[in-house]
Order: C-alpha cells, then structure tokens, then sequence
C-alpha cells in the first residue's frame, strides 16, 4: 500500500505554510465583509440530487459527484434495475445551496439577508493543470433588495477585501444581461439562439473578433448578424466603449432602464474606489451563468490570466427553486486563483516562533514543560518543545526552514533558556506552488 | 418544490449567530494550538473507497458515504454486474486521511509533524436526535514523538484551548490499552474475547458494573471471568482507583512500562493545570478506536453527558496505513457537543454593529454609500446600509433581535448621521438550540 498514498485524482492536500496563508487570507476577507454587515452562514456539503439537479446550475449540473444510495434503498434501487443509484450529491456552488436555505430559514433570518460563504465545492471536472475537483469558494450575496444599491455594495466590499491582501491594480469590468440581450437582437440574433451568441461572445478576450465571428458562421449564425455584430464592435471601439454611445444605439431596445443603472453604479463604486482601482462599462462582457437578469461584473488582475472575481444579478432564481421570491446578486471570489497571487504567508504570521529543543535524558519532561509555559506566557509567542535530534545543526535548517524565527536548547537548568534567532526564514513548501 | 427545502437527513444549516459562535470557538483553538507550536493543515473531503475501508476505521467504514464512479468507468461497473459502482467516499474522521497526508508528504513536512485539523466528516449513522450526518471535528495530533511527552502536550493544550472557550470543571480520564490487555487476562478473559470484553466495559458509566456484569454474561464470557471483574471493581474502588494498587495488582502483566508512563503524564499535566482543571487515572477508561496501543485519555464537563474531547497513542496505525511507521498520538474535540455550552457569540463579537437605514427617494445612492464608509473608516466597526422600511418601529426590533447594537436614519444631509442605541440583544435564532 505504500506507493498509493495520493490524494483522489485533481484534488489536493495543503501544507502547513499554504494553509497558513489561506486561513490569513480568509481572515481579512471575512473582516472586511463584515465591517460591511455581512455574516457569515453555512450549508451542508451534501444537498438532494433531485435540488441540485434542477436546472439553475447549468453546465455544472454534468459534473456533480453523485452520492450512492444506503441500505434498502440501493438494494431496492439495483434490484429494479431502472432506480436511480444515487440520491444525494456533492454541492458544485454555493448559489444554488443557497437558494434553500433561504427558503427553509426565512423567518429565522435577517432581511435583507447580507451572507457570506466560504467552503469547498465539487466539481469531477476533467483533470488538467490548476483545475481543481475540490476548491474553495468565497461569496457574498445580497438577498432582498432589488436596488443597485446592492450591486454597489458588493463590489466595494470585494474590492475593499482584495485590497486587504495586498492585491493592487484591480479593474472592475461591468456590463448587464439586458444590454447583451438588446445587442443580440441589434444585430439580427434569433432569439432562440442568444444563449450560443453569447457563449461566442464570451471568448472575446481570448481569440480576437475575428475568432468570434469565426466561430459564430461556424455556429450556423446569418452571414448579415456575424458581419453587423463585428461592425457594431468596430463602432463602439471607435467611441471608446461609451456607455452614452451605446445608450444611443440601442435606444429602440428594451434595455432601457439597465443604463442608468449602469452609470449610477459606476459613479458610486468610483467613489468608493478614491482611485485605488478602476471601473469600466464593457458591452461585450458575459459572465456564463444563464441565471443573471441584470447587471454582470468581474474582476481582473494583471497577475491572472481570466477573471478573480464575478457576480451579477439573478433575481429570478431563488424563487424559481425554492418557490419563495426575492430579488438577489452576488459577487464571489475565486479563492484558489488569488493564493498563488498573495505574499507569503509571512506577513500574517509574524509572530514569533520559538522550537524549544530538549533531551529527555538530559532534562525531565515535568521541567521542559514549565520551560515552554514559562516562555509562552511571558512572550505571548509560539513555544514548540521538540526532541532535540544528534544533529542539531540540520535540525536548526529544518526549523529555518519551518518557518521557526527562534530556538533555545535545554540543559541542565531549564528555567533560564537562552533563546537564539534561527537564520533567516526559507520556506521549504515554497516548491509547490 | 416550495416544501421541499429541508437540508437532507441528519445535515444541517448554519444560522448567522451560531456561525459566528462556531467561528470565535475555531479562532480560539486555534489560537492556544498554535503557541503551542500546532500548524493547521488539510485533506480533501473525499479519499479513495480503498483507503477509507482498510479496516482501520473500524464500526465507522460502515457509515461512509459512497460516491459513485463517473463516465466510463461507471457504465463499465453498471454492465459487468458485479464491479464496485463506487470508487470514492467522505472521509468519516480525520485520523485515516492523516495517515496518508503524513505518507505522501513527509518529504515536505517540519518533524515531529504538530498538525491541527478541523473540518467536517461525514457518517450515514441512523437519524436521531443530536446525531448529525455531517459535524466538524477539531483535532490535534503528534506524528514522530514516541515519548510520552506528546501525551503531555495534547492535554495541556488540549485543556488550554477549552479553558480558553471559558469552560470550566474540565476532568481528565487517562487509561492505557496495555493496563486494560492487563486487566482482561488478569480476570481470565480469553484473548480472542478482549474486543468484546472492553465494549461492555466501556458502558460502566451508563448501566454501572451490575448492568456490564449482565452484559459480559449474556455475551457468553465464562462465569468465572464475570465474577473476577466484579471482583476487581470493587478492589479499586476499595482503593481509591489508585494506580499503585493496580500496579501492584497487575505485577506479573505485560503492563508494567504503562505505570510509570501514566504517573509521569498525571505530575506533568497536573503542573500545567495549576488547579485549573483535574487530571485522574480511571482503569476502566475504554475509548472505541481499536487503533490505540498505549495511553488513551478523554475529558468530561458537567454540561455534557459523555466526554467532550478524546484520544490517545495509535503507534501503529501510520505505519500498516502508508508504509511509514511513525509513533502517532492524538486528541479530538467534540466540536459539535462543546458549541452548545458555549455562552452567547456575544462576547466574541463585542464590536458596535451599526445598521444605517436610506430610503432611497430621500438619499441618493452615492451619498447613503459615502455616509457609511466615513461611518466604517471612523470607528472601524460593522456598518451596514439597509433600506429603510414602512414599519421603522418593526425594522428597529428586528435589527436588535439580529445583533445590532446601533442604528441610524439617513436624512437630509446623510454626512453627519445621528447614531442611537439600539434596545438590549436578542436572539432571533435562539430558538434553535
């Protein structure tokens, strides 16, 4: 058995120097939310397949793992032959969890529900290179207020939160679902196949306009929509993606009232931002959840490739899978893309950390154990007693190296250890990221 | 689907206030692990079914839930008849994974390995009342110290980190699975009953030596042996539960280096106390695990039937799990049963929650916004814009009941809003508990 000691395929374990990093990082997301009075709530990891299933979830809902059946019910299920197997799964969000909570809790919550989320999800997605099975998620959502006020607050809270951690040089893309709709229908897209227009549309960042228009004749769109859509590209890019141009152009459309919305969010977050990040309307943003109803933003940094942060407005889907009705928006950062980009975890750790190094043949236990009380309320610090090994020199590395500052070695009178500053911190965990 | 929000059987939500508790209880912990030298590490959810079910895991492997195999290899499985339809499961404890976390990563890892682990399990027990299907377990464990010093270290901060909660009356059993081995051949039990022997011991505390006597009886130990228990009880307790007597008892046993070990562990721990909490030794100290191979330990609190934290030495357990031998020694908190006595999150969360109450006909957006920023960077404390409601009077009872301490109405000049009081906290989610 002694080779088989890998996590499962695509998923992974977390090093005492990253998990320190991560809990910090949680740390100062958590603070900041709160100071904007949201709070934190938590769902099982296990939800009913038939909830989890039920359509809001899109493309995620082929990747749920799918929890086998128990006792009689799987008997019963593999005697038939027909019955499903599996009657529970793995969350693969923590939208859609969090739609029956608010059903099942809602007298018992406050209104407007302001929830933070942090947890892991699961997706079998298919393994390749920094795609997980299991990541981390950290959402904020706004249930009950249809106002773009929450929009608003979402995003300055997130900024306000990544900011925390050191990250600078945020842009903040911005655009709504009813502006993309009313662009399809601009430039001659049947409805019936906006979904693909906008899947298309979505890859814009990635292979160029002719790529797009490529890649919508390929789909089977009329020559004359692909061709009016690259000139209406053409033409916004020429007016410098001006919301007011845009306001002109699709002023027959129903997307209306999405543009002052639009322009109130983006003068408030401005505000908020005091120049510490940015904000921009870009018509050709899409966000791929078909559940958003208004306004869609994400946000990217120049260490990223793609998004670290999106969210939009779906005020239509908690009602539709918990038959309660409440407008919402949520904002969710993707936790395990910003670790790579975060200092060491140094920064949030800089106690100090003393190895309090003994010989159980040279000091009794009873007497290295006052030692290390003693020191760890005099200092407040971290004291860790450790078996002194034969080869104290490769030990000092190792503790270097394990993010130790200090150490002291008992001798013969424990209760004055003489406490020395180990060389300076290496990391050895630093190779797996 | 409007009825149908329950979470599934035996899981759980997670209302604001009690996270909050759950979160400052964690912080804590974590906080006196820490000085203590602990690192937080971690495993995902999900282990392979062949790891998970190795017989280490005892009566829990039949508790794991069983996710099914995905895409080809589950319509192979399906055709075949016969193959295992699943191929992963939840882990059912944290002790199993970190068995193969320490195989896989030991290159990697500071040695002796100090880990904290806390996280959730999942176990498909029979629903009732206080059992859940998914609860966070909180652990500490030493992998490579062989000396009893580790026992030492668990216990005192184990003890730290639950006084550090505020709870008091802390007692602590201490046993060693060599002094039971002892006690079963001492009063004739046949080894391959021991097993047996030491589950209907471990029930004393619920149905008392006359019910075990029943017990051993009705599971077909030799009269002879029932009675040579009974006997041996009431030796013990004739003594005072003294470990002398035991040892003296027990003298031709194989027992003998488990004596000085526990009295060693008693001086020590009882020096960390300092009165704060009480450590004694109790020979009929079970705990389930039949990994243990040397001191087993749990702790007792008033509030709680059963104990509230367990563990003990699993020196053997690493090595027939990885390939790695490692002496192992660990010790769980029953996070589930200590957050019930845990008083209020309040004073965990002492910090002034002010909501600040716009209507947004009255205050611009962007000013209502600014107003709570300058609120929030003032006094750095939780300010919470919310819509103001028809039914001020109600919107203020609510906000109390939810933990705000203070509010404020956005009017004219939203610059110098007037904050006030709040009436007194109550808890809207207290019912739950």
């Amino acid at each position: 058995m002694s080779q088989d000691t890998f996590p499962p395929t695509g998923m992974r374990d977390i090093l005492p120097a990253e998990m320190e990093l991560r809990d910090a990082a949680v740390a100062q997301l958590v603070r900041v939310y709160r100071s904007y009075g949201f709070r934190r709530i938590e769902t099982p990891a296990l939800e009913s397949l038939r909830f989890l299933m039920s359509g809001q979830g899109g493309e995620n809902e082929k990747l749920v793992f799918k929890v086998l059946k128990r006792g009689e019910k799987l008997t019963s299920a593999m005697a038939s032959g027909q019955g499903e197997l599996a009657d529970l799964g793995l969350r693969f969000d923590l939208t859609v969890p969090l739609a029956r909570y608010f059903a099942e809790n809602h007298a018992r919550l406050p209104h407007p529900l302001k929830a933070i989320q942090i947890g892991p999800v699961w997706r079998a997605e298919r393994p390749q290179k920094g795609r997980f099975r299991q990541f981390t998620q950290c959402d904020i959502d706004i249930l009950g207020v249809g106002s773009h006020a929450a929009e608003i607050e979402l995003i300055s809270a997130t900024c306000d939160a990544l900011l925390a951690l050191g990250l600078r040089d945020l842009h903040v893309r911005l655009n709504d679902r009813r502006v993309l709709t009313a662009i399809a229908e601009h430039v001659g897209v049947e409805p019936s196949r906006h979904g693909a227009f906008f899947i298309a549309v979505d890859k814009l960042d990635k292979i160029g306009a002719a790529g797009v228009a490529d890649e919508l004749r390929a789909a089977g769109h009329s020559p004359h929509a692909v061709r009016a859509f690259s000139d209406f590209l053409d033409d916004q890019r020429a007016h410098g993606e001006s919301l007011e141009r845009l306001r002109t152009t699709l002023a027959a459309s129903a997307a209306g009232p999405a543009f002052p919305a639009l322009q109130e969010i983006i003068d408030a977050v401005t505000d908020a931002a005091a120049g510490r990040f940015a904000i921009a309307f870009d018509a050709t943003l899409v966000r791929g959840m078909e559940y958003y109803t208004g306004p869609v933003f994400e946000i990217t940094h120049a260490g990223s490739s793609g998004s670290i942060a999106g969210g939009g407005r779906y005020d239509e889907m908690i009602g539709r899978m918990s038959g309660r009705e409440a407008p919402a928006c949520g904002f969710s950062i993707g936790f395990e893309r910003i670790i790579p980009l975060l200092q060491s975890a140094a920064a949030g750790f800089a106690t100090e950390r003393i190895a309090l190094l003994y010989d159980e043949q040279e000091v009794p236990l009873r007497a290295a154990m006052k030692a290390a009380r003693d020191l760890r309320e005099a200092k407040t610090v971290v004291v860790s007693l450790e078996p002194k090994r034969k080869n104290l020199s490769r030990q000092l590395d190792e503790l270097a190296a394990h993010a130790y500052s200090h150490y002291a070695v008992l001798r013969g009178d424990p209760a004055a250890p003489l406490v020395r500053p180990l060389p300076g911190p290496q990391r050895a965990e630093g190779g797996d990221r």
